[in-house]
């Protein structure tokens, strides 16, 4: 959980509420319950946790440390594709300690956001007596480069992996991106998730299957901050709602969830910070779904 | 019609059959006939004419004249989504001037490759009088920078324009590409095909129509030179082959020519030069279109 600064060519914010966890839970909570596991600090606005108890959040797993919030600042360049990082301020993330309430590890998902590691694998370990039924987990550059062994080690015990294409690409060594979804699917994992930004994205299953969504055809990104978190919300948040149905998951599910995932992504670039997200009526995501089947079927079968 | 000398990380060949209407001609005349107008000079191997002769083509607008054919050199980088250009020699491609057999404008459809737009508006006049129902046009960057009220002219004049999409950003001057198909569709064509490479193909209508198909995922690239032609044959010929069969072309036949031009640009990457186009089998084709069903659907309503 984060406060945000962000600047891009037409407009700017300056401490908004941010952070992967932020957008993760927006968009997850829209189709069912999130039980939330992150630290702030003390300097952390209230009327922004006020945003979280609208929807469907469980926040006794939100910590509040003496100390400064996580900060990041970021300014984007002309075609919103590439941006500069002008700070990181870990704050009172640097010494974050995810520790579950006991009675979140009975959740269908675990969805381990990109904290280090080794703290990935603590998490389980905390999950493992529960009832959790896919565990899934997204990273950034800074582990693979910093802690790949590690990372390796969590992938080695998760269901689904979460990766933008480069970071597939630099884990596998390899600049195929068939090749790098073998290596990594080669590691455990039964489904991999590759996000391509805005070229949708991709999903490679160890049984060989193979699934491509485009991204929704944005007329203007806002802000494209955040966009892979709500990804993974929107992914993760139908799969738990087909789970808590009682569905037992079949690869049309999985298809359905990447369609989900990228309808997340579009709608957290059209503002600021989860402004948009928060905002969602499940008409609004049901009609751009509607829009999906239109941008990509070309036959009656599936 | 060219030569073409390619280095790949992997391997390289040297004056092999390359040029835009080759791979455009092979993926087309899979679907339909098709009447070729080029140059080439009297260096030109015989066996490379011979490979088009067990295809549909019409050669009559082929000529050959005294001097060399059209060169090009490239050499691919490790991610063989960029390339140098090493060399490129115009030969008797300098002085070609398109001189289409009367009957040819009879054809449905008339494909005007990346000639300078000049030339394209007089085939265009050329074709004034036959029976041509759909006009499209493909162009090279080096048009946009110096012909560009030439080529714009030319756009209004078509019914469906095929771009790479960096090339229609250039055109319309702005990073989003929804606003660059809105600048180019309301010069007056119909439709709008960006080319995305590795990413797909984007299929943008006047009416406000969206359409998208992921490429096809390839293990291995073996070399990406003329996958945009092949692409358009794939595409323009499975438009030739409907119109053929006296079909009224509606949204979805667009649609299921996009998926084409995918395939045939696929297909057109697994091997050097023409090699795997001129292999190919109908039912491989159709095999890799059942695939794309696969891939991209996930509902059963179109």
């Amino acid at each position: 959980m984060a406060l945000d600064t962000v600047e891009t060519p037409f407009a700017a914010v300056e401490n908004v509420l941010g952070g992967g966890m932020s957008y993760f839970t927006m968009a997850a909570s829209l189709y069912d319950a999130v039980n939330v596991v992150a630290v702030v600090g003390t300097d952390f606005p209230v009327p922004y946790l006020d945003q979280f108890k609208q929807r469907r959040t469980d926040l006794r797993g939100l910590r509040a440390e003496p100390g400064e919030t996580f900060r990041w600042g970021a300014r984007y360049h002309m075609d919103m594709n590439a941006r500069d990082t002008l700070f990181t301020e870990l704050g009172v993330f640097a010494n974050f300690h995810p520790d579950l309430p006991a009675d979140y590890c009975r959740a269908e998902i675990t969805f381990l956001g990109n904290i280090t590691p080794a703290l990935q694998l603590d998490v389980l370990r905390q999950t493992e007596a529960g009832g959790t039924q896919l565990r899934a987990l997204d990273t950034i550059e800074l582990w693979i480069e910093t802690a790949r062994d590690d990372l390796l080690e969590v992938m080695r015990r998760v269901d689904i992996v979460l990766l933008a294409e480069e970071e597939a690409r630099q884990i596998a060594g390899v600049s195929s991106l068939r090749a790098a979804a073998r290596f990594i699917l080669g590691l455990g994992p039964r489904m991999l998730v590759l996000k391509q930004g805005s070229y949708g994205s991709l999903l490679y299953g160890a049984d060989g299957s193979f699934f491509a969504a485009p991204a929704y055809p944005l007329d203007d990104v806002r802000d494209p901050t955040g966009a892979g978190d709500a990804f993974a919300g929107g992914f993760l948040g139908y799969l738990a709602g087909r789970l808590g149905c009682g569905v037992h998951l079949a690869p049309l599910d999985y298809k359905r969830a990447l369609v989900h995932g990228n309808i997340m992504g579009s709608f957290a670039c059209e503002e600021f910070s989860v402004e948009r997200l928060c905002a969602l009526t499940p008409e609004q995501v049901a009609t751009r779904y509607r829009e999906f089947v239109e941008f990509t079927h070309f036959e009656r079968a599936t």
